[in-house]
């Protein structure tokens, strides 16, 4: 058996590891009652606990306070999850997350970040709202950052983010797995890292399959239900002999505008088209019916790892080179595909 | 002209006010560069800023930082303008927000309650996920707290909750006015506030018309797309003279399920059935086809509510009695109420 940690104090006494931390390394300035340290003191005691000198020396000069920085978080229905993870990492550490957002407002953002660092964070998850190329405000600059759902593109970021191209060969697979030889893609027109890479997974497991990539089977559009509709008709109203019988679409809100797509041409899912989505928004992967099979975006990871690995570069100061973790988006089955109609 | 405050000096030197705050007040511990400290010299003289010395010292007692204590924040896809809201009021305030979720779990909100205590938060935001009435935790006793989207079971507790009533008669009303006299309503088989107080809205909106209020347009499910699918399919499989001609929905996501029934049915919406939801959900109701009419629950005011409510009640020390506002929940137009089928 190992020397005992502050963290099984904390669990013996039945206090937050900090409550505990301020009352074995005797922090100023903290009002603890006379009653907690008394249980703090037993536990020590009961466990044998001596502090950690090194540990400690580290320890006091820290918050146990974290800054998690959001650009736009309302308008993403996956920031729960993302924070969840965070805290979750976060508390298992004895530190605290200290939220702002910057509404993608530079200026704000700045006057932000500053705050957080008026309150001593330990570092700081700068957190995008979904995965994208960018650079850190200079005012990070040496202060201990890790990115969210984001690369840097200026060196010294550890970041996180999706795998984007496996997530699509995976959707894609199942498709070609269950038979199908014609699948359309119905994509994001915008220019992000997630529109370019779902592409690179679409074309590499075609290629892997030895089936021909034709750009005439991708059309893009905006990345919600309307444009999800409108692509999807454009590829389900074409002739029989190049009509697709398997959809593979950026997101589950495209795939929510494929299905109305179907519907309104008589077409069932999965007998007559099939459809893999992308995100595993279960609001609509759940919702839609039948279920839609589709890839989960690891958000609830994504924000664990970041924690992690920003209290993991704090602990050794730095010393760790700055890599970006590609997390594996795992394929989600409901009810959405099956083999292609006997024509 | 008024005296100068700190957020003018906080906006002239383009800092943040607990940055001007802490040098103005000389804070001690606080390692606030010699550059910085001279910026806020240079506006508190161009400004005449003099300190509010009442204010001051109410100030100098406290952190600037809040807890936000959420129960389940993963699982609610509105959690983003809940923060957002929360931070912005924050914000204005020089305050941030410290976050944490409890998981459901008392233990763990305890631990994380008393952790947000340790860092001395001047207050604390209790966030529960959906309408609740609940019991605050007796850790919270003596601390200044909001509740959000819950009433407390005990005296002494502010808090705000979205008017159901109001937003129940709302909906109704949108489709009494369009000529519907057999409205169905498709609500929630779980027993919470919201289930109770939306009925009621049901009820009031028909009275209110002089409709006769009938138990059997009434039918309960899961509150999620299949158990709207499931009521609705029961409404809209009654023989004509009883069958709805529109049907209100508990929330969105019932709403997307009476939208699957309505079309394996053949029935087109808004021409051969109108249907209003509740939440304005907008993946969902932007989503639909057509556009999902229905009320929005006030998250994003309801997070700034709980803040400015809170802030107020540390700057008067408690002294304004305890209260729960109750904020209205207005009526999203789009495309899915029309005037009854003729028959």
């Amino acid at each position: 058996m190992g020397r005992s940690t502050l963290r099984d104090v904390a669990e013996r006494s039945g206090l937050s590891i900090t409550t505990v931390s301020h009352v074995v390394n005797d922090v100023p300035g903290k009002r603890i009652p006379v009653a907690t340290r008394e249980r703090v003191r037993v536990a020590v005691a009961e466990l044998q606990y001596t502090p950690n000198r090194l540990a400690q020396g580290l320890r006091l000069q820290r918050s146990n306070t974290l800054g998690f920085v959001n650009d736009r978080i309302a308008t993403s229905p996956h920031a729960g999850r993302t924070i969840l993870g965070a805290q979750d990492a976060a508390a298992e550490h004895g530190s605290l997350l200290l939220m702002v957002n910057s509404g993608d407002d530079a200026d704000l953002e700045n006057r932000e970040i500053r705050a957080l660092l008026d309150r001593q964070v330990d570092g700081i998850v700068y957190a995008a709202e979904y995965h994208r190329l960018l650079t850190p405000p200079a005012v990070l600059r040496g202060v201990p950052t890790v990115l969210l759902d984001a690369r840097s593109t200026v060196v010294g970021f550890s970041g996180v983010v999706p795998d984007e191209v496996g997530g699509a060969m995976t959707a894609v697979r199942e498709l070609i797995d269950h038979g199908h030889r014609r699948i359309g893609f119905v994509t994001n027109s915008m220019d992000v890292p997630a529109t370019r890479l779902r592409l690179e997974g679409f074309k590499r497991a075609l290629r892997t399959a030895r089936r021909t990539f034709r750009t005439a089977m991708v059309v893009s559009d905006l990345s919600e239900a309307q444009g999800g509709h409108r692509a999807a008709a454009a590829l389900l109203d074409r002739p029989e002999p190049i009509r697709p019988t398997a959809l593979f679409c950026y997101n589950d809100r495209m795939a929510m505008g494929a299905y109305q797509a179907a519907a309104e041409r008589g077409l069932r899912i999965p007998q007559d088209l099939s459809i893999v989505g992308f995100d595993d928004q279960e609001i609509i992967s759940a919702g839609l019916r039948p279920g839609l099979t589709t890839v989960a975006l690891p958000h609830y990871e994504m924000g664990r790892w970041a924690v992690a690995t920003l209290l993991r570069g704090i602990d050794t100061e730095g010393k760790e080179p700055p890599r970006t973790e590609i997390l594996p988006c795992p394929l989600v089955r409901r009810a959405s595909v099956g083999p292609p109609p006997r024509s």
